[in-house]
């Protein structure tokens, strides 16, 4: 169901999809529909935390594991997060922009996503070069990181088939970078952050 | 009236908005509105044409600048990028993500924006990290540069107090960093942008 609303939110737009059309493309009717939401909000809210909130449990799990340069625990969130994001057949991140997450209605998304920051910002704090910046360039810096994070969902809105493993890895290399963190360690900190996430599976 | 529109699309989403309400806004009669536009997908055409037309023009202009370092260019087309997303009381930039701006019909504002990103790979391909790149790695890094500038559409949706002019400088710098640009390097390739910028004006 969330992925048929998926489909038709990002293809067809929010606004010009009914709950109807929802339920017709997965194949149910439309009072099994509300059975499990009771709206188009309800939908749109589920949509939306899915994008953030499987990220920010591995935020907080990388948060936690102080025994690893914080550069590799940041590599290992920004690739996981990009995969997150390009994972699933659309691109629920598109319905970021829609003026209707803007509201008090989806104030659980929002809180959520800006944990989420909050973690990327936690992580920078405890990099060599981020240790060095004052807070107020910690914060314009945070931003710059979780919004190239973001970024994927306009490549991908441009370029559907990406690959979304070497994108990953890519946006990962590149948040890095923008953290300050210099060329010749990046190889080896993407190295540790993969170890990291391949222990974890 | 594209300033009306701006205000309405992004506040109230595309589809709920009609001509009638865009002609209230800019207080003329609907007739007048049909004088200029010939419907809704035209304003939207104009408005997002004009998020990279501007910033397409000053980007030829810095490629034909071959007596200026590369890294320099692009600071300067990434500073006047930011700017000219974050500029207006509204933010035509989140209109990129409506299924609309995928269709046919907004094919002139998809290839002005192909071409103003393919000039910030000319930029990127003539830098002396870039210079180093194979292909297909530096497509995939114009790419992370064009997306973390339009990332600002992003951050100034969540928080849209920020001051463009900080925003704009701290995400050129970040731009020649996502580059490749040594640590060492990148406030004298900034110094040496905003001088470009400022002989310009």
């Amino acid at each position: 169901m969330l992925a048929a609303a998926a489909e038709l939110f990002t293809a067809h737009g929010y606004t010009a999809t009914s709950t109807r059309a929802v339920a017709e493309r997965a194949g149910l009717r439309q009072a099994s529909l509300y059975h499990y939401f009771d709206g188009k909000e309800a939908i749109l809210a589920a949509l939306l935390e899915g994008t953030v909130r499987p990220s920010l449990e591995i935020a907080r799990e990388l948060v936690r594991r102080t025994g690893t340069a914080a550069e590799a625990r940041l590599w290992a969130l920004c690739h996981s997060d990009v995969l997150l994001l390009c994972g699933g057949p659309h691109n629920p991140g598109a319905l970021y922009l829609l003026p209707e997450a803007q509201t008090e209605r989806f104030a659980v998304f929002q809180q959520v996503r800006a944990e989420l920051k909050a973690a990327y910002g936690e992580l920078l704090t405890d990099t060599e070069p981020g240790a060095a910046l004052a807070a107020e360039e910690l914060a314009l810096r945070t931003d710059l990181v979780f919004g190239l994070t973001e970024s994927v969902i306009l490549i991908r809105r441009a370029d559907p088939a990406r690959d979304p493993r070497v994108l990953a890895a890519a946006t990962a290399d590149a948040a890095l970078r923008v953290a300050g963190v210099p060329q010749r360690s990046v190889a080896r900190q993407r190295r540790e952050g993969q170890r990291l996430l391949a222990a974890w599976r």
